[in-house]
């Protein structure tokens, strides 16, 4: 089959790929449609130290199983199911945990993936399939207030514009708490003040400390320190993104301003897929560019400019 | 009057000092008693950029005011009480307050501080002086609770077996969680032991990620990697001690397993009060060495040695 390996130092497209043999508790499903994130961007960096197939965000079709025939999405932690963490039911947190495209397990940039039966969901009709493909990075957004209570009294600031902020910023509105996007970027910016969503530069930002929470889709090393700026005194902020290496920093503001800093990684699939089929959020917009699978090494480098949005790699015509 | 100051570089002892002029709100307290803190070190390296009489933790006896002949212990924020943070209840946050020896406000290494008489506490009488001189640390340790729930399932560990850690792990007692101490020196290590606080040395830590909640007192750049190592998925580290400088650190594992990390800094001194009055925790064997207040200098260097607990400065007799 067609796949996009990462192998140590260099992406490479290949047509000559095993098709992947299912495990007990796995189906296959064959790929429609895969988005690439930040994440994958990183790998390609060595973050994870990666090797294999690249891509965890898709919409395919199971070929096996309960839903053979249908359009799957699929949760990306592949957990063992018996382990104390699991037990509590912290399976996204499965220290013997594989993770689609990311560690130890092909991802899906490729003709076929297998994935766990139970990873998987049904994607409902009125979803089309190129809003289905971010139900993974909507998830994760979802995750957050499913950390934090967020309310209507509440002030939210997202740092960073990007493909994770812009979904962020929309699940928060949904809170009823008054969200604003800060960026460096007046196009991707541009794209939220159109659905409604305050924006403001970066660099005009003033430190005013009126945040209750502010959300760190940044990825970059000033994130932190930007956001202890402007979050109150006890209040929170939300680490949606990791940074590259060991960057320099204090943690001292924490600590005299008495902050919550939460981590967040990946969100409930159920409320992603039930927000994008009562048109709750609006991801179609973010869509910059469909390239085929054959040409994953021209979407990656369009992906890492900087003003780029969602690169999407059509895989297989339903 | 008599007064230890910093100034710019150096620490002083000097018997020339004006007493201080209180302002409207301001009581005049004649110092009994001192303890050498942590942030006393720190400030005499240069952290906050103070100048000044150091010391803010100190049992006095009131010379004006509501409290006039009687015992006293002072919170260490004086705050405006007419701002937005302050009318929030937040005082210890108002962003126009100076803190007693450590921000803008001479302290108690002194003959003589001026404190606002709202910040005053009276020291019940059950309470020697010897033991009231904790009550702000302890309140500190006071902070942890306050912040975040701790219950009899929880396994919670310290990291960090100084003074602050010592008094942290007693009031966790408190709560029913089971609590250990992890540090690198047998001798503090077996001060816990004695109280019946499971201690062990840093040397032989397994990272078996059993902790709910872990507490950095170390004061060092390696407390939060060691504690991310430790702490459950989805558990909480608070940070109790603030490091010098900008060392080189990473945050991914709190994104990764979705840590909540907590800055706590000052706490209630009611509920210290209450637990002294009523013996609940164990300040006495924590003091290392009584010196007279003119021995400052000598005292400092004490209290800097890592073997070092409480170094009191003996001020005044009652």
């Amino acid at each position: 089959m067609r796949a996009v390996m990462f192998d140590e130092s260099e992406v490479s497209f290949r047509d000559d790929v095993p098709q992947p043999v299912c495990r007990e508790n796995e189906v296959l499903v064959r790929v429609l449609l895969a988005g690439i994130c930040e994440t994958d961007l990183q790998l390609v960096q060595g973050y994870m130290g990666f090797c294999g197939i690249l891509g965890h965000e898709f919409v395919g079709i199971a070929e096996t199983g309960q839903f053979t025939g249908q359009r799957v999405v699929g949760e990306i932690n592949c957990y063992c199911g018996s382990c104390e963490t699991c037990s509590q039911g912290l399976t996204t947190h499965c220290p013997h945990r594989t993770v689609l495209g990311i560690l130890n397990h092909d991802g899906a940039f490729a003709d076929y993936i297998a994935v766990p039966e139970s990873n998987l969901h049904r994607v409902p009709d009125e979803i089309p399939t190129e809003a289905a493909v971010f139900t993974e990075p909507l998830a994760a957004a979802f995750q957050i207030p499913a950390q934090i209570p967020l309310s209507r009294e509440m002030q939210v600031v997202v740092l960073g514009y990007g493909r994770l902020g812009n979904l962020c910023a929309q699940v928060i509105r949904l809170s009823g708490a008054t969200v604003s996007v800060v960026g460096k970027h007046r196009r991707k910016l541009d794209l939220l003040e159109e659905s409604g969503i305050a924006t403001g530069l970066l660099e005009n930002l003033s430190p005013d400390r009126g945040a209750d929470v502010v959300v760190d889709c940044t990825g970059s090393p000033s994130g932190l320190p930007t956001a202890c700026q402007i979050v109150k005194p006890r209040g929170t902020i939300v680490l949606k993104t990791t940074v590259a290496g060991t960057p320099e920093m204090t943690l001292a503001p924490v600590v005299i301003d008495e902050i919550t800093v939460v981590g967040s990684r990946c969100g409930p699939f159920d409320r992603a897929l039930a927000a994008l089929e009562h048109d709750d959020v609006a991801v179609l917009p973010l869509i910059d560019r469909r390239l085929p699978l054959s040409a994953a090494l021209e979407a990656f480098q369009i992906a890492r400019t900087t003003d780029a949005l969602k690169i999407l790699l059509h895989v297989n015509d339903p």
